[in-house]
């Protein structure tokens, strides 16, 4: 018999009644009847109860044992008594009687409990991750996670991509975020960086001549935490070369759509090759965001024409003075007492804007403000137009274009919220497509890039010559999911001839260019194919899947919102000598720090 | 019709005479033909020829380009005529008549050739790897990285695991080798350390109830470079929990030999189930080491017993002070003159061996001066009792137990290698077991740990107390593949009474214990299972596979032997901001280095 186990806590079912068995696993919960000791033991697979009776060794031991302790059980399959079966138990139908119990692990009183879901203080469960992570729910987020990285290893290889490692001892870039830096023992005065992403070297890979390059790529960004951030964080990282925008779009549809369809446990998800591309300019306008919750099916209308003259005043103003006026429907609000509607124009005022207007309509007759100065007349127009009905609200964002998207843009979602529009249980997707290559920076008065200058301009070195600036498209793309964006990409910039010229366009010289780039044009000079790719967030597309609202609980081993890890206690004080090897000095003593004391020390597999 | 392609350059063959195509890749080579030229087009598939003549507009666009540029190529399939049909190449039966060409990117003169497999200095291909990697070996090698760790990733999930990522920013251990150290901007005078192997974790990872971890795990040791190391490589890192040595075995044994089978290219591997198990002191003693070669047909024997009494009076002196006599067969070395054995005796010397002994023998007769000493009715005993023939000869290394073995297995290798005995075309596995726990410190005069102090001792505490420390095995095992040591495992002690005696007679308080390794103490007395695992080391397999002596060749973007990156520039100069927020001050100023202008930025994917 095997020294630990003839079985594990998920197998034993009806069938195996009878035989003796073997299982090891954790005491997760243990119940005294008087003289019978049910213990639940507990194993990574599942659960099976231990039965002890006054007859057994087992019992003393067991009832000596606290919980969480680890034992082995030497035992008897039984039948459970008719009423006592757990039918939500694979192992439900059996019990297993113990006639003998070795302990291979004696737990001391715990941190914190395991058995039941109790909320439990976030630097606990940090402090003592290896036990908070035998805890129902963040087993299973983290198992969840290892799927589907799996799969999309799996899906990603189906459609002809090859994973590669690139380094992360890396160069730190003055561009984006802040580097975590390596300071480097063989070069005084020099540092290494860790990737902010890998997005030089999969571009590198493609001039290298491979194909489809995908990663499941680890990043680290040295930025201020939330809730849905992480210092190091995982990226599926592609690139794909002799493609077009829409070549990329078919090979990561099937990808995405089919690892959520296999992870959404009954939510419905976008068919793969449905994704909707809505251009920039419709989502800024329809959603007043380009991260747009399709979940949400109120859909914002620019309403300013009707503004040019109207009884209303301030919005005649606004919309004389070339700005906009923007409309939330609030669809079958005729019971919603005007407390709601005030409500919300109080919310917007919180938010930092100047205030929400709304019309509100019962059985066709129309309330507030600006219907009053608008009048019936103008308004039934205005509703025929939008296709609303006689108990339907009405939102209104006005200012400037960008201010009343942004409000409309909120409005929509809390005016969804509110009303309990949001669809539940599906994942929606779409494509953002369609972004401007340039913008006009009212600050410096001066055309500049409007997102990502290595992106491939549409209309290539034609368009830059002969185009408006400010009405050039590039070739990059978010992909949304539920109003989450889980990455940009574009096709890039391959040819060192558009590159100067768009610089040129956004007021740099070929100088400034070469000074700031030069390595990457270098590289374009040796051959390079047309490229593109994106990089969807793993660990938000874990979030999603497991419907948490923080990435600390889809990951094994976080570290907290102040960066620490205080399992290990990292960061910590190293040795005067280890700082003169990398020829650094600290500035600034360190502070000592609650939980000093619970480093965990490393020895193992050379 | 794609923007690019409608075929891959290894796709076309007969059948496809007749279409028009499009492709697109590098300008591989060029042949001109007194106005034909004929182009290989190459992309990550293939190569595929291509055909202008003077009818073709891409005749003079073709011509003008040099070599690996970019270009798309629209053309028409037609058949090779007899006689130019290349067998080797999968397109070898077709060319493509050019009828237009596009140029993608235009190359400039390029540092390294592509085409051909000629040398070239490390330092140049590394800077311009984007080039070197298009190379056939490199491109080869780079591939068949990516596709022996898929093929781990497959098995291992088949056997039951389960891959985690464990944190990559983690706290430093003054144990083992050099960290590299990362300085917090959040917590000044304090450093992470990337991860030297992810050992801790793992072991939570079974004390927090999953049951078989993996990784392809990224680690990182700053220490002095060798051919085989790399600052950054990477492990098949594996934890089992409830589990034997034995389990352990079973579970590796498959992948190993699997992965090997399948990318062995027609050499034979030791199958699965069939790994000999050589205890670790049986490895010294006939291999001389405790990473045998075991294509390596020699075994090397203990005659000390030969010479207690001896005519040859060094071996005699050498012998009755404790010392050992070991013997190398060299098979079928009649013909082999004097000097082939002088030359021996030479090498090691210069190895910094006192000398290596030895005995000719050519139809029965004895040569050289042991045998002489010894001699005829001594040597002819030896020689029946090692089973040695009439024209074998025999390599004597003598000298205090260890260094016998040590000169005996590095002439055992010597010989075999010289007598080209080697076993070619094969890959030889073994586990080397049953490490001492404890061996006998001569310059401390006290009991120290052997090997891994963190590993079970086998019996357990039973055995700690109450037998000899030095007879005392431990649950260790070292995986061998060809001489190469692939990783060091173990069952590790998980329970706290049992390590506090184990560092006892190592002469360790409890308080040194606790001082030092607390943090992994503490888990284990929350309820720790069993467990054990290894961690092979991923480049070594790869360089083994792709039969490479530099691990260099097998990381797509490594560091050189001066930990730089020329392509990148890393390490680098940052700004004083940078330091100033991670509160650091270099000690030294940087020198200025050759490849400084190289750096190549980075922007792209959020």
């Amino acid at each position: 018999m095997h020294a630990y186990r003839t079985h594990n806590c998920a197998q034993l079912a009806k069938a195996n009644v009878g035989e003796t068995v073997r299982l090891s696993g954790w005491v997760h919960r243990k119940r005294d009847h008087g003289g019978v000791l049910f213990v639940d033991l507990r194993d990574h697979y599942g659960l099976t109860q231990i039965v002890a009776d006054e007859d057994s060794p087992a019992l003393e031991v067991l009832d000596g044992l606290k919980l969480e302790s680890v034992v082995t059980i030497d035992g008897e399959v039984k039948a459970r008594a008719e009423g006592t079966v757990n039918p939500n138990l694979p192992t439900g139908e059996i019990e297993v009687f113990a006639r003998s119990v070795t302990v291979q692990s004696r737990a001391d009183e715990l941190p914190l409990p395991v058995a039941g879901e109790q909320e439990y203080p976030e630097d606990i469960r940090l402090k003592y991750r290896f036990v908070d992570l035998r805890r129902e729910t963040m087993h299973r987020n983290i198992m969840l996670r290892s799927q589907v990285i799996t799969s999309i290893r799996r899906r990603m290889t189906a459609q002809g991509f090859t994973e590669f490692q690139t380094p992360i001892l890396g160069a730190s870039s003055p561009e984006g975020a802040r580097d975590y830096l390596v300071p480097s023992r063989l070069h005084p005065g020099r540092f290494y960086a860790l990737p902010q992403a890998p997005q030089m070297f999969k571009q590198l890979l493609m001039v290298a001549g491979f194909d489809r390059y995908f990663q499941i790529a680890p990043c680290f960004r040295d930025e201020d935490l939330r809730a849905d951030r992480s210092p190091e964080f995982y990226q599926l990282d592609f690139e794909m070369s002799f493609v077009t925008q829409e070549d990329v779009f078919q090979a990561i549809e099937p990808v995405l759509a089919g690892v959520f369809e296999e992870f959404a446990n009954g939510k419905s998800v976008t068919p793969a090759g449905e994704f909707p591309r809505i251009p920039y300019a419709e989502a800024i306008l329809k959603y007043g965001t380009d991260k747009p919750d399709l979940r949400n099916p109120l859909v914002i209308s620019d309403v300013t024409d009707h503004f040019q003259t109207s009884g209303f005043g301030l919005f005649e103003k606004i919309v004389g003075s070339g700005g906009r006026v923007r409309v939330v429907p609030a669809p079958g609000t005729h019971e919603k007492s005007r407390k709601f509607f005030d409500d919300m124009n109080d919310w917007a005022r919180r938010e930092g804007f100047a205030g929400l207007g709304y019309v509100t309509r019962k059985g066709g007759e129309f309330g507030g403000p600006i219907a009053k100065n608008h009048g019936t007349e103008g308004m039934e127009k205005l509703y025929a137009e939008l296709g609303l009905g006689e108990n339907d609200g009405l939102f209104f964002a006005a200012g400037k274009e960008r201010d009343a998207a942004k409000l409309a843009g909120a409005a929509r979602t809390r005016v969804a919220e509110e009303l309990g529009l949001i669809e539940q249980g599906c994942f929606k997707f779409c494509w953002i497509v369609d972004f401007p290559m340039f913008e006009y920076d009212e600050e410096q008065k001066k055309i500049d890039f409007s997102h990502n200058p290595f992106s491939m301009p549409q209309g290539e070195m034609e368009a830059l010559e002969n185009e408006d600036p400010l009405t050039i498209m590039a070739w990059q793309y978010d992909i949304v999911c539920n109003g989450y964006e889980l990455s940009s990409g574009a096709i890039r910039n391959h040819r060192p001839d558009i590159m100067y010229k768009a610089f040129e366009i956004a007021g740099y010289s070929k100088e400034d260019v070469d000074a700031n780039f030069s390595g990457m044009i270098e590289a374009f000079k040796l051959g390079a194919p047309p490229h593109g790719g994106s990089a969807p967030g793993i660990d938000r597309i874990v979030m999603l899947l497991a419907d948490e609202p923080n990435i600390r609980e889809v990951i094994a081993f976080p570290l907290n919102q102040r960066a620490q890890d205080l399992m290990m206690g990292a960061p910590s004080v190293v040795s005067p000598r280890q700082l003169r090897d990398v020829h650094i000095r600290a500035v600034e003593a360190p502070k000592p720090q609650r939980g000093e004391d619970t480093r965990v020390d490393r020895a193992g597999d050379a």
